[in-house]
């Protein structure tokens, strides 16, 4: 992609009326562009970092034998009163709206309920089970506050993914998988070494749920941490966490954080309460068991543009930067030396973006930083034949000839 | 992927109260769910096909230089009112709703408006033109009647675009490019010889708009078509249209369509009316001219349901297909045999689903039928070391060696 052909353009100051670090940065890059407070646009840039945090999650969930599958926003009120949940006395995040009939509506904000309400097309016997499905889908939250930037929307995208047991032990085997694989995710998204486990409260069927929680000052949650042990509690169970898990609640130290997933077993109360179920093999029927899991996947993308960074801009791990290398050209025959290595990049499946402009190379450099692409190539008369190779993340700067400019680029990809 | 890991079931009965063809074949055969009238999930085969289409389409939009974002579904009042069409006695397919503190959001049933609004920070200069964009983006519209299956919802992707330009003559050399690529996008879909750049009514600023009509039985629409000359009219511009193109009215004949896409000359008219100007070389401030471009994806995928099918199921074209091989194993020698295939083709990056499931021959051949995966390939005790080899489409069966079919596979990918 050539920076010309690119329409955002990088801003000096942050819109006022932003508050939030994540958005601050990810506006100023050209990554988003906010509508309304807790409604952002997908700007090319940011697409390309959503699409690439989306492919991990994807794999991860694939690993575990879920289906990808995708469900309405749109949501009958029938499906959701059979649990007593269409209330807004109860769920206090809904949006609801009309069919012209006056037929009332909600818009998803999650969909446990519309998810077992399908499965009883798919489920009967226990040869049907156990099953796993997930979705990328958009999520609207009436939320009274939305001062966070992407890391709290009304509007938003989430991997939610559901599970479907013929026992507690299924479910609790499963449940574990998933929280091995929502690990790898957090290792492969860069922050695995300050996301924990964290006890939460649970609901009929277990005594905790568990979130994922990563250290952001930025957070709006505190948990209580105990890092030699790897021990993390949140604040709702403190007491009853700490007891069980054998500390004292003196050693644990109070950590500013995000929950950036949450994984949720839910027993057999919904899906008696739907009437789905299951016939065993001597044709009896029988309760069946779910989990639900969740990941925040625009909200990610806020906490890694909250952590990931600096005072020259974002700082995007390689995994899902945009494009990982910034070619900057300068001068004339700097700027044919830079064609030339444009295709020869391209022609490699190395991703980058050109900066083609006629600007300044202070102006061009600058953009490569508050962009945050993880190297930047540049060249230009004065380096004649050689290329300067920089990486964002650490300022080291070498000077390249061709062949191991190639080497190095081939090397880490 | 193995037919066994599918949560998905084939029924034999299309379900009670789903009237048009298309979602019953896709229910059928597992691609899609109805949630209600108008709203439908896409399970793993349907989200498979629409990947594919939307690649399709995306790779012609980048090839006409368009940018891709994603732009939000909560709309704001004031955007929509400073044209006109926040009002629903304007537009009648407005979804309402409201945050907590009663302020009024809209839906988004297009986005013409919100991307006017946003371009206001991109867009200043001449320099900064032409720009163009696109999203694949889930539109709510509140259609009074939906009856047409995936080919008319409440909740459904369109592919949006979106070109603005410092003149009309700029904007109508785009629109003549986007007229081509969207050629190109229905000849590979397979529609192309089916579908019709359509005379339609303009608005303030042209006489016509173009839609892009596919011959369907099932559609709501009708032209009328001159095919020796390959011209096509709808109803509303029939006179207008015929004159202006000195056809015969009595020459032409009315077909039923479906409108897989439409575009449309707003001029300056919708800038204009949301102060969006630019400044010319010479320091002037201009009028902007907008051009906007649709694609029905979810529908696009419906009609292709409705006209690539027969008595006993889907027949999808090969660069849509969710897979291209349908795997069938008889006996135990085949199922040994199939195993070893399906490992091959998938190291080949042939994507194959493998019924590996404990059913009846005759079974298995119907599924394949009804989901209308292209290639049929089937491996048994009786077949010894040879290979089935059938066409979905042709109904064409070889008998094959090893070899001799990979060939064929690899040969025809």
């Amino acid at each position: 992609m050539r920076v010309s052909n690119l329409f955002t353009k990088t801003l000096k100051q942050a819109p006022a009326g932003e508050v939030a670090k994540n958005a601050q940065l990810l506006i100023r890059a050209g990554y988003v562009y906010k509508e309304m407070a807790g409604a952002y646009a997908y700007l090319p840039l940011g697409l390309r970092v959503l699409e690439n945090i989306k492919q991990i999650v994807r794999e991860e969930m694939n690993a575990i034998d879920s289906n990808e599958v995708v469900m309405t926003t749109l949501q009958r009120r029938d499906i959701w009163e059979k649990t007593g949940r269409w209330s807004d006395d109860v769920v206090d995040v809904w949006f609801k709206t009309k069919l012209q009939d006056d037929t009332e509506l909600g818009l998803g904000w999650s969909h446990e309920e519309p998810i077992v309400e399908m499965m009883k097309q798919y489920v009967h016997s226990y040869k049907d089970l156990p099953v796993s499905l997930y979705q990328f889908q958009t999520k609207m939250r009436n939320e009274l506050r939305a001062k966070s930037g992407v890391m709290r929307g009304r509007e938003f995208v989430m991997k939610d993914m559901y599970s479907m047991h013929t026992s507690k032990e299924e479910l609790d085997g499963y449940y574990e998988q998933a929280i091995e694989a929502y690990k790898r995710v957090y290792e492969r998204l860069g922050v695995g070494a300050d996301t924990y486990v964290t006890f939460a409260s649970g609901g009929a069927f277990t005594k905790f749920s568990h979130e994922f929680q990563t250290v952001c000052e930025a957070g709006e949650d505190v948990i209580y941490l105990h890092r030699e042990k790897n021990i993390a509690v949140n604040e709702e169970v403190l007491d009853e966490a700490a007891a069980e898990l054998g500390v004292d609640k003196a050693e644990l130290e109070a950590v500013k954080t995000v929950e950036v997933g949450n994984i949720f077993n839910f027993g057999s109360q919904k899906t008696d309460e739907m009437d789905l179920y299951y016939t065993d093999a001597d044709g009896k029927q029988q309760s069946l068991y779910i989990g639900s899991y969740g990941i925040g996947i625009t909200r990610m993308m806020g906490v890694i543009a909250e952590k990931m960074s600096d005072d020259k801009g974002l700082v995007w791990p390689e995994n899902i930067a945009p494009y990982r290398v910034y070619l900057v050209s300068i001068g004339e025959q700097g700027g044919k030396r830079a064609d030339a290595l444009y295709e020869t990049l391209k022609s490699k499946g190395i991703e980058v973006l050109y900066d083609d402009r006629d600007e300044r190379p202070g102006a061009k450099f600058a953009d490569a930083e508050l962009m945050g692409i993880p190297i930047r190539v540049t060249t230009s008369d004065r380096l004649g034949d050689s290329y300067e190779y920089t990486e964002r993340a650490s300022g080291e700067t070498l000077v390249l000839t061709h062949d191991e400019l190639l080497a190095k680029l081939e090397q880490s990809q």
